[in-house]
């Protein structure tokens, strides 16, 4: 066979050859802005040109911090296509978390959305390798900033060579992208994604198994741009000349609403928070969201009863994924194999309430304190991956070592399987409450918790007993429209009939909101912190 | 990323894992034969242990000469699952390119259907590297046969290692499959094919946007396994955990139906000829095709009447697709676009009825007499190909100058590609008919012809002329309801309004078959040889 390899623009230049009259559509603050691809694609090179003409080398980073839209997905193509490498930069990261990664990925340039210009200003001072600034605005003129040199995005372009050619003389597995991801405790820590690895994962979106993203999709990616490459999805749609819809700046569930509505939109993906705050929306409103074929769920476990809702009072398939910075991040996604299609509505819901099976090219052990555990829906394990879409390390970080061991990546996730191959996400292995030598499953509770009707979002933790070394504490936030109606024993009777008993939390605890990272995930390590002695206190 | 290659074997070990309960169903000689996944996966690590044990090395090729169903399939697996390469033989070459293929590849072992001993018997005294005949027979005792040493396919099975594990430290770009393909003159060449290559492929068929192949399908592969790997499908539909039938030998239109109806299936791929006999047999019997959901097409052109007859008549979703034994071999495939759907039926028909465009992963271009083509649908050009799944040479041949130049494989199809990207095939380039400095497509002509009611079949062939250099000749097989009740002059009148009067045929002659090449397509050389003077011998 000729040895093409995979790389990413050429994903781009299908786009320009055969989908030029096809279209991006990104909300700006300025308004709804439409671009073809044949634009898309000119635009690209010409960021591409002036970023070689900004000093930019093969194998170097150029941050991005930035929104979904054009302008971004361009920077997706531009960078890897002079041979450097697109750093996304996850916005929501502390500033000295962000001057951290900026400086541990030696980005040359940064390129960043007018609005978000505060966040670099005030870590200026510690950026230590980033040559230029360049400022993406709907305006025609530079704002004013303490940042030097700077640059204005548009008119970077308008010197740009139209017609320049991508990189083609590069290996596969170079660098074509990377992005930290949130350590429990320290710096973020660098996943490096080849181009190899992207081009995999695309396909592997495109499998009518697994998101069946195509030509004749609307798609709008919700999760940002500046984590995990919007899950793959930019990339993918742009090779499929699929429709993007890009949701811009500080999005709200309305707008969300609207978006679908207005364009149609057939394909969505964003963590649970997202779809909750939708579920909201729409109950509130009167939106027509007849488009939307299924909605990609992730990041973590999505509430039953948020499913359920979705697909039996609003027609919209919502398809449980899983995956993790370190994977791209499509693993596990949740699809009834044909001979499932015809059990019960509740037994359908129940396998699709789980994260799902293993894509096709990845692949997958479990590992419970005995070795690989039984395919039975009930022995607990910790789940490893491994496959051309799985990083093998954390960038130039000793971290390494604890996620990554023998050609395996250690997920840090519990998981069941059933004798299906379908995999239930059970818990963090940090986040499992070890109670007496047994374990018991937050997000199991969680989940039982979220499926009462006054409740809106719940955690359950692990607070420390001396007894039982560990003993589980929720924290619920009650809906507006419950708050101070509802009381501990109420939840107490709702939940008895369904765990046994030594799984019921010591305590039920009513809060206003609850943390979460910089992803929308909880930060259940703030509440660990805050509540480390609440049963010791009460005893 | 993690440096995992992409194996062919891998693709089984998600079927056993995942999709144990899925079938495989099998037509043989005695019936119908079903195995699960569980069982094709034993049997397989079975077969593997097996080759091993008579001695195949890593990199020795394993030849097959057999008909579609379960054993077949399980060579698929079991000869690149100890990194042996697959080399399907193509029972309909003549004996002697058999023999030639045989002792080209140097294959070590022969896998043979029992009904096809006569054949290798027949040139058993020229074979000279093949040290086992291993008969693939569905009967307890091996049959009588002159060829030695020989062994019986189940008896090698019972003894084998059911948890046999398959290669896995081997180079992705190592070969795992080979085919040769039928040249004009001369013996045939070899394809070899890579694990990358399959994988790839393999992915490319899961595609939403393109077959869309799924674990939701029941597969009918009617290409032979002999020929291009069945164009990819067994490897692809195990990986997905696809339910599988496999038709088995001398299979009939009327088999073909009765399959289809009997097994629900929903996807099947073949040649123009085996869809033109279904046509015709669905025509005469009652059967329940609903199941279908698409045909693929391919191998060359299928007349617009065909597929029209397939979409109205019998609402049969018909897939016009295009490839090689050089491209693995899906390249094309047609499909329209979503802003096309809204076009008249006798549009969509139109677009749908030419070849279609690229698959995402590989690369073409088309060049005509000066350099590139303009994407008009008027000029025409050879087709040249590029990607990761096409060959970069024919296997120790020195016609491998020919067609593989620069980097790319020079297809020998002369095409035009539309403003939308969508290729048409106009001939090859051999098959042209050069008339006083302009080109004719023999395959618009035929196609025309295939439109009339009374015509089955029709091929076109350039004749020399003194004058012209070239004209051509159309060759007509009238449908038995019509033979000798339809003249020339009618035919004549039917093809003017359709073309330029210099397009029209010489002359038009009325043939009881036209002959026929292994695989199905139009001998058009053994007509050229028949009729190089009938232009001359008139005048």
């Amino acid at each position: 066979m000729m040895n093409v390899p995979l790389l990413v623009p050429t994903m781009l230049e299908r786009a320009e050859k055969f989908f030029p009259k096809k279209q991006v559509i990104s909300r700006t603050a300025e308004g709804k802005k439409t671009h073809t691809y044949k634009e898309i694609g000119e635009r690209t090179r010409r960021l591409a040109s002036a970023l070689e003409k900004l000093g930019v080398k093969k194998g170097e980073r150029v941050g991005t911090i930035a929104w979904n839209h054009h302008r971004h997905l361009e920077s997706y193509f531009a960078i890897p296509g002079i041979g450097a490498v697109l750093h996304t930069i996850n916005i929501r990261l502390a500033p000295n978390h962000i001057s951290y990664i900026v400086n541990h990925a030696e980005d040359q340039v940064l390129l960043i959305d007018e609005d978000l210009l505060p966040l670099v200003e005030s870590v200026k001072d510690e950026l230590s390798t980033v040559k230029a600034f360049v400022i993406m605005t709907e305006k025609d003129s530079l704002p004013e900033t303490r940042l030097q040199p700077v640059y204005h995005y548009e008119e970077l372009l308008k010197e740009g060579n139209p017609s320049f050619e991508f990189v083609t003389d590069i290996d596969e597995n170079e660098p074509a992208g990377m992005c930290y991801t949130s350590a429990t405790t320290g710096n973020p820590k660098g996943v490096v994604y080849s181009h190899r690895g992207i081009v995999l994962h695309s396909m592997a979106l495109g499998l009518a198994d697994c998101s069946g993203l195509s030509e004749n999709d609307v798609s709008m990616p919700v999760v940002p741009m500046f984590h995990v490459n919007a899950w793959g999805m930019p990339f993918a749609a742009t090779w499929f000349g699929t429709t993007q819809v890009m949701p811009g700046p500080y999005f709200t569930p309305k707008i969300i609403a609207e978006l679908i509505q207005s364009e149609k939109v057939t394909i969505s993906a964003g963590v649970p928070t997202i779809w909750l705050g939708l579920l909201n929306e729409l109950e509130q409103g009167n939106y027509d969201t007849s488009s939307i074929t299924r909605i990609l769920c992730g990041g973590s476990a999505a509430p039953k009863g948020m499913i359920k809702a979705f697909e039996t009072k609003y027609k919209i398939p919502f398809v449980h994924a899983y995956g993790m910075t370190e994977t791209s991040p499509l693993v596990v996604l949740s699809r009834l194999k044909s001979y499932q299609e015809n059990l019960s509505d509740e037994e359908r819901l129940d396998i699709r309430s789980k994260q799902g099976s293993l894509v096709p090219g990845v692949e997958m052990k479990v590992i419970g304190k005995d070795g690989d555990v039984a395919w039975d829906g009930q022995e607990m394990g910790e789940l490893l991956l491994r496959g051309p879409w799985i990083a093998s390390e954390y960038y130039k970080d000793e971290r390494t070592t604890d996620a990554f061991r023998d050609g395996w990546l250690y997920t840090g996730d519990v998981v069941t399987v059933d004798e299906e191959g379908i995999i239930k996400i059970v818990d963090r292995t940090k986040d499992l409450v070890k109670s007496g030598g047994e374990w018991i499953s937050s997000v199991d509770l969680e989940n039982a918790l979220m499926a009462h009707e006054a409740i809106f979002e719940a955690a359950v933790i692990a607070v420390p007993h001396e007894q039982w070394q560990e003993r589980p504490i929720a924290c619920v936030v009650l809906k507006d429209a419950y708050k101070e109606k509802v009381t501990k024993e109420e939840i107490y009777d709702f939940l008895k009939p369904q765990f046994a008993k030594w799984w019921l939390p010591d305590d039920i605890l009513f809060l206003d909101t609850i943390p979460k990272t910089s992803v929308g995930k909880f930060l259940k390590r703030a509440l660990r912190d805050q509540l480390k002695e609440h049963l010791t206190t009460q005893a």
